[in-house]
């Protein structure tokens, strides 16, 4: 059972990772607080619960208290936190209360930031059930919720106590969610590690499970080389001041997609590949890295597709970017890919540049869907 | 000219306390940030803003761009926060910009929490223009919102960069915050300095000014040896896990008191000064204080009046101290005082002793309105 180490400056806890971790879930909490008293409130969607309440619940005595998000990203604001708030106070919830976010993304990000700000702070974990949550979102304490104005512009950094993912879960996952969360482990290949992204050019079809059988193994490996890149980075760089910066390769662009479309036609994982194939534009037309990596790269994305179409203007999303919280004093930083594992931090990509790869990006849209 | 610094493991910084500060604000400011470029962004009142912009901008070369929150605790919403999130965003604030905090609690606080939330944090500088925020709230990095279920329920730990309070901007305060404000240094003199409990019972005709003299020496005294206070105790305790629960000596019934007339009828320092003579009357009843202690700090409290009287019965006050932040595993610590300068922090204060101790501070309180 892989168990990756997070160390930060500021926390050290586990990434577990295994197929059927819901049952033994309550034993391994109270392992975790063996030393403080807690009480525990599940924030989670009714659509999750539907399917995985019982395997959540067997290993405890007394159900917890359970509080319910609807599922999207439309609900990612911060009246969504103010009414769960509301209801953990309502329900008696103190400074010895534990939220447990069992959920997709948006569920992680939202229970983070609740957890971060109810009574200035309490404890929580992560239980993620999609994969962008398992390998993502879930890890190195970036917590928030969004503002009309952007994604994510309200937030925290703060770890949970731990996470657990339970990749048996994975199998309930609509298959588009499941491709669009691949996305994020090729970004992880493309950013930091040539071996996974070899792997996953090797291994499409099992990961993929398009022959209708599961294979856990196959999914699992990715899912721990995937946290292992992000737990490596965050472990380097907490606050993303430095080397963090390159976890958001394809989210200049990718966070523009999402707020043009009003974070809602697309999936995260499938804006970020978008918004990779515009960042291996810039670097293509840099002269930056080699044909042949970015063929292999470009190939890669559309082989974990199909990615849905949208509709903007390469003008719409450029000016969107200039809002990306990345900027300092108004300079823009952004990932490009250099080569298979390796990508390098500029910060002098005009707009013109920005401008032309997204156009390219948006020319081999509209090529795929027709 | 008063210097005091806070030290915590967290955060390092100075509370400057003199009469004329706003006009050399923009060259403190420089002074702190010389290594990193700031884009300010100013948080106000309308009242503040009309009486004191002169002075404030007086050393700005250009105006920085100044957001308004209408005063009142009332304000004092997540729904607040969002709304300025937004304007900073469409402002074009990024993560070199500084907010200041140009106001009372409900500015500081406010200010305080969305510099910790915009964008995962941001920087920020207190300027409090009331006495209850420079002797107690704009210190310590205690910074949230209420929620319909109670006070400060969101928050976050967050400490400013520095703290500049212009005890000049003290002259246009209303009379009866003036003495709401004397309330918390009548606190600290309760909790922790024997001796600014005595300056304050023997100059009380020049810090409240009853002969319509300024006397700036005797407040800008107090506020000192008040700040001094609450830097020692969170210097100490910065997350209140021990020490700094003294600070919330009065706080138990006070916060109550403003539940139930919901947030608007009292002044903040004047429920907790209701809540003071609460605390003065368990103390009492378990013999826990000298007669002579617990008649000075009776009297020294009135004497700092008229409080405001208000309508609520024992019982729900009682009710409503369930809900208390500081409750634990549905333990309530209580901050009993013992002498003068001197309290305790007790975990077996029961219902039954609060609820005498609540009707025997109204019966004083009816006893005053008649």
């Amino acid at each position: 059972m892989p168990v990756i180490p997070v160390n930060t400056p500021n926390a050290k806890y586990d990434v577990t990772i295994a197929a059927n971790l819901l049952p033994t879930l309550n034993v391994r909490l109270k392992r975790l607080n063996s030393a403080k008293p807690f009480r525990p409130f599940v924030i989670t969607s009714p659509g999750i619960w539907a399917l995985w309440s019982k395997q959540f619940l067997a290993s405890f005595k007394q159900s917890p208290t359970i509080l319910f998000l609807p599922s999207g990203e439309s609900h990612k604001r911060l009246s969504s936190v103010e009414s769960l708030a509301q209801q953990l106070s309502n329900a008696g919830a103190d400074r010895d209360s534990l939220l447990l976010a069992f959920g997709g993304g948006v569920i992680g990000d939202i229970t983070g930031f609740l957890a971060a700000i109810y009574m200035r702070g309490i404890r929580y974990v992560q239980i993620p059930t999609t994969l962008l949550a398992q390998v993502d979102s879930s890890i190195g304490g970036k917590t928030g919720v969004n503002l009309a104005a952007g994604k994510n512009l309200i937030g925290s950094f703060y770890h949970p106590q731990a996470v657990f993912a339970d990749t048996g879960v994975l199998a309930t996952l609509p298959p588009a969610e499941l491709r669009a969360g691949l996305q994020e482990s090729i970004k992880a290949g493309i950013i930091y590690d040539a071996k996974l992204f070899r792997y996953m050019e090797q291994n499409a079809e099992a990961i993929l499970n398009t022959k209708k059988k599961a294979d856990p193994k196959a999914l699992t490996h990715v899912v721990a080389a995937s946290v292992r890149v992000k737990a490596n980075v965050v472990g380097k760089d907490e606050k993303e001041s430095g080397l963090r910066m390159i976890l958001n390769f394809g989210h200049t662009i990718g966070h523009a997609i999402e707020a043009a479309t009003n974070y809602r036609q697309l999936l995260h994982g499938e804006a970020v590949a978008w918004g990779s194939i515009a960042a291996l534009s810039v670097a293509i037309a840099r002269n930056a890295i080699s044909e042949k990596d970015a063929n292999r790269i470009a190939n890669l994305i559309l082989r974990y597709g199909p990615l849905s179409p949208f509709k903007a203007t390469a003008e719409k999303l450029v000016a969107l970017t200039a809002r990306d919280k990345k900027n300092r004093s108004g300079i823009r930083s952004f990932v490009l890919p250099t080569a298979i594992g390796k990508v390098e931090i500029v910060r002098n990509v005009t707009e013109p540049e920005l401008l032309a790869a997204t156009q390219s990006m948006l020319a081999l849209m509209r090529r795929k869907s027709q």
